[in-house]
């Protein structure tokens, strides 16, 4: 039995290796440090069962698709992140879609990042609705501008008139709002890109569950600690009103709870938006996400 | 009445008005070209029908809610896409989303493509199992990464392992599984980067959808014109040979039919994945998305 990534193969025999260090490690701990050549003919058929996670693997090709410039055309061992579960490059089952492969390219997440001089994550900016999500989300885009930074701001409300059109507000449409969302901020974090969500996203589960999918430390929850009475006095796009005449059901925190973080990254209670900004980009600096 | 952007706002008188050219026109269309200032207190409220798209204004509020570094903070005017439909800054229903607001930000789309030296777009790969697609998108990913350009690659696969897990191959599961996709590769887009997106794509109406979201000449569909015979001979992942066998039931080109594109930007019908991802590079030089 070998352990690879995490993982076992019961009954695998290691080939004969090159390890070619190119692309990886990339992105989660989960995923396999190197690549293995087999040479152009050799084709790899496992029998994995996939402990912690939802992929099983029944069996399929080691076969690599894809290099212009390298030799090795079998890839073996590619999961991605924390949770999705390496699939080895074969065949494999996740959720309701069966026969799916994994397939991975010689520029992964490193070399995006050697590229745009900083590293992909992301900033989850949760709180009541009013708390100024949007208007922290946007200094601090600004801010990561002005350095030469890539960011990009998935806004709740914008991703409802896109990819969450078919979502509505009822208690499981939120919670597929928010994974969605989660699973989108994933893939611009793997793309190299600093991806700053801003939502309500009031439940711990939902955001717990979005922090799962990322590496330890690439998902940044940001907590607008902004008490209900402020952001009602606001009341910027008049929906607290609209709540408290009963015209909007389930209305965050009137007549649906907002659960508070436990263990968020960064709190923010006051300020300009520019001053909670920086804050946050002291974090970024601090932590390293700010150069390659 | 007075048009805006594409659309009419009955009884809509026009305010004093500042205009500002710093962030617009950024992405499609239906953007509206400036930003238009009303001073810290005053309040737009509209009656919008938007009448080509599924966007429906109601009323709403124009406060910006966000600037650091410009003195309005009102914004009348920021639809996103062709068709997703600008509503103004203001509430909105959208789908099945009720209450959803726009949020801009004075980091647009120009000012990632000016940081990248890019355009955002979305190159389309389709065809046949074992045609080639993700070869293509490997090879095309590693030119524009020698050249300094930011590519991301959404493979219809791996989506399915996270953000479309919940998806089957049921024919509703594909076509939502297409359209989520062609969604998260508009996002990508417009956060400047050239997204690849790799999939099958049997359908002319799923891929004409997702072509529909994009502003015009954006979205460069890539047509895998090799034949069923060389897929099945091929039979990279075994499918063919499981389709054959009745194993797999609807499978594109087997009990299932492949709508070939009537009007694709790039047909590749043969050499290798190098020679092929040249002439999309080619195609991609020549309109002019290597730089900003």
């Amino acid at each position: 039995m070998v352990a690879i990534g995490g993982n076992s193969l019961p009954g695998f025999v290691r080939p004969s290796l090159h390890q070619h260090s190119l692309s990886a490690p990339a992105f989660g701990s989960a995923r396999f440090p190197a690549v293995i050549s087999f040479g152009s003919r050799v084709i790899l058929r496992a029998e994995v069962e996939n402990k912690d996670s939802r992929a099983v693997i029944v069996n399929g090709l080691g076969k690599r698709e894809c290099d212009c410039e390298t030799e090795f055309d079998a890839t073996l061992g590619n999961g991605h992140a924390v949770n999705s579960g390496p699939n080895l490059g074969v065949l494999s089952t996740v959720g309701n879609s069966t026969n799916i492969k994994w397939h991975d390219c010689s520029v992964g997440k490193l070399e995006r990042q050697s590229l745009l001089k900083q590293k992909g994550c992301v900033v989850w900016i949760t709180g009541l609705s009013g708390s100024g999500k949007s208007s922290v989300a946007c200094a601090l885009s600004q801010s990561l501008h002005r350095m030469g930074k890539l960011a990009y701001i998935l806004d709740g409300d914008n991703v409802r008139h896109g990819l969450n059109r078919d979502l509505g507000f009822k208690a499981e449409d939120r919670a597929e709002n928010i994974r969605r969302i989660g699973e989108v901020a994933k893939l611009f974090a793997d793309a190299g890109v600093i991806c700053i969500a801003s939502l309500i996203s009031p439940y711990r589960r939902d955001r717990d569950a979005c922090r799962a999918i990322l590496p330890d430390g690439y998902f940044i929850e940001v907590f607008m600690d902004i008490s209900l009475e402020v952001c009602e006095a606001r009341d910027s796009k008049g929906l607290y009103k609209l709540a408290r005449a009963g015209k909007i059901k389930g209305f965050t925190g009137i007549d649906d709870p907002y659960e508070l973080p436990l263990n968020c990254e960064i709190v923010l209670n006051g300020g300009s938006p520019c001053e909670m900004a920086e804050k946050v980009m002291s974090y970024l600096e601090e932590n390293g996400f700010l150069q390659a």
